[in-house]
């Protein structure tokens, strides 16, 4: 059932068997999964994720190359929907761990907002990453080509750079490295540092040894048409010629609701599972990119599969066995 | 390309990066992700696998859960032959481990066949199981119920089994325990042995504790009509009544290529795998059903891109790196 701020309180006294914080790919795929072995289920999603930037999915089994993320989600909402899930926008905001179920509590609405707690038995954490951008004046002329010809993920995208004039920009030194990947499909690399960060001699030795060009100065427009870069204005009046390009300043892990919990294995701001995407606490589980691993849709939505289905043998085990009853012999 | 027997020839000659042994979900990730790298791979598609025989996927995230198998390997081939990678209708014969290549043997045609040797640096197992079905002298009416009615996984398809009369199909008394699982889904489960082997006193008694009536005959004919199974007839002249059920008969295992392989570790029928799907022979990897784990689509797709990406780095690592030749200091 689609809640909403006017029948949610319906679901407030719901202990749900598991609450699923992000409706992306691979919370999508653990609902899916969740509803067809039977169990209760709640989809958390604020919107505006990573998946719901990303432009074209172009390596994907069964979808066309330019599906947008967009639609991907709306389908897996749906799907999830007439399996038997629930599902609500609102926001995490916090969650406690009661021993035997969770407290989450949830924002919902911007204006106006209401602050509800939904009960469950199991926790789901797939709410994911989102790339940091470049940050000018005008957000718009990022946003204009950001997820078009200027990417965010290599292994998705690198492809659609090839022998092409690209850049990269980068938040820290350590970033930079990506270059010498990304020359696996063009060698015409000019670095970017958007003034954040010095770059050590020793970086600049092996930008010069590669022929990679290197600008220090900051960004102040992206140049080019319907989406397709063309250059980069730096604010020293420079232009870059790029037509295509990778950003790789890092990101920002969605993961503040669970800081508080005890248990919790962390890897950086990745968190560490098993083979289940189970955590070392053994009622949270962890999808796609807020586990450690690649970054991409089908391994989100294998972990979902995961995730769910060792939900479902926990709770299955735990659970007593349903008799043929009118067989039973009385005694 | 499309290779067939007409053209195969121009690629002889060809050392590939990757030959990809089976076309099902997983195989065809892997083409699209390394075709996406820049690396050259030959899909090797016997035809009718496991998921030729699905007749819809039911819990795949961005599919409708009526797309039939077929379909998506259609839709799979088209976008790994868009991407660069080559196709090609054959069966794998042998494969020989020439240590810093694969030669792999293959027939092609079923009539006046062929046999042409094709070489690759790394090979991904991809190939699959097929399961094994109650043999009756009518073979068409197992298929007019098997993957309709009548299913061959319990967590693609449990959930439309659910309170309704269903039959557990078993090979042996292991496979019997599967009773016990289905009992989440339905109460009212018939276990036949179809007259394939003798039943423990033990599992007689487990059994009787659950209300499951056990039916020792060989099944003589599957009732029904439109796909809808209705009851089992057996050869002692009983009728089951049932509208659903399981067949738990075990599976074969299409891996007789990969037996005369020093190097890998074998767990059954299945094989080792690390996280990123490569065996312990470090140029062979393996996907899917063939390797331990769950037999879901999602799984096999995940896997796709594991392997892909780790031999492209693998490859990558060992490649030289492209300058930027003209910003180059000559020295």
């Amino acid at each position: 059932m689609k809640l909403t701020s006017q029948n949610l309180n319906e679901r407030v006294d719901t202990l749900y068997d598991v609450i699923i914080a992000g409706g992306g790919a691979g919370g999508l795929s653990a609902a899916i999964y969740l509803a067809r072995y039977g169990l209760k289920c709640l989809i958390i999603e604020k919107g505006k994720g990573r998946s719901f930037w990303m432009q074209d999915l172009r390596n994907y089994v069964g979808l066309d190359p330019d599906t947008p993320g967009r639609d991907i989600q709306k389908h897996g909402v749906e799907q999830s929907l007439n399996w038997g899930a629930d599902y609500l926008r609102a926001y995490v905001e916090d969650i406690t761990d009661l021993g035997d179920r969770f407290a989450v509590k949830l924002k919902v609405g911007k204006v106006d907002s209401t602050y509800p707690i939904f009960h469950s038995k199991y926790l789901i954490a797939a709410t994911g990453i989102i790339d940091y951008l470049p940050q000018l004046d005008n957000m718009q002329n990022v946003y204009d080509y950001a997820g078009y010809t200027l990417h965010v993920c290599m292994i998705c995208d690198g492809f659609d750079m090839w022998d092409q004039k690209a850049v990269l920009i980068a938040a820290s030194e350590p970033q930079m490295n990506a270059a010498f990947v990304m020359n696996w499909f063009t060698p015409y690399v000019s670095v970017l540092t958007h003034g954040l960060f010095p770059v050590s001699d020793a970086m600049k030795q092996k930008l010069a040894d590669h022929g990679y060009p290197l600008y220090e100065s900051a960004i102040a427009k992206f140049h080019g048409k319907d989406h397709h870069l063309s250059g980069i204005e730096l604010t020293d009046g420079k232009i870059v010629e790029a037509t295509t390009g990778l950003i790789n300043m890092g990101s920002l892990h969605h993961n503040h609701y669970l800081k508080g919990i005890e248990g919790l294995t962390w890897d950086g701001e990745n968190l560490v599972t098993n083979d289940m995407c189970q955590t070392s606490h053994e009622r949270i589980f962890a999808l796609g990119d807020l586990k450690k691993g690649l970054n991409q849709v089908s391994i989100a939505v294998a972990d979902g599969t995961l995730a769910a289905t060792q939900i479902w043998r926990n709770i299955r085990r735990a659970s007593p066995a349903r008799k043929w009853e009118e067989n039973l012999v009385k005694t």
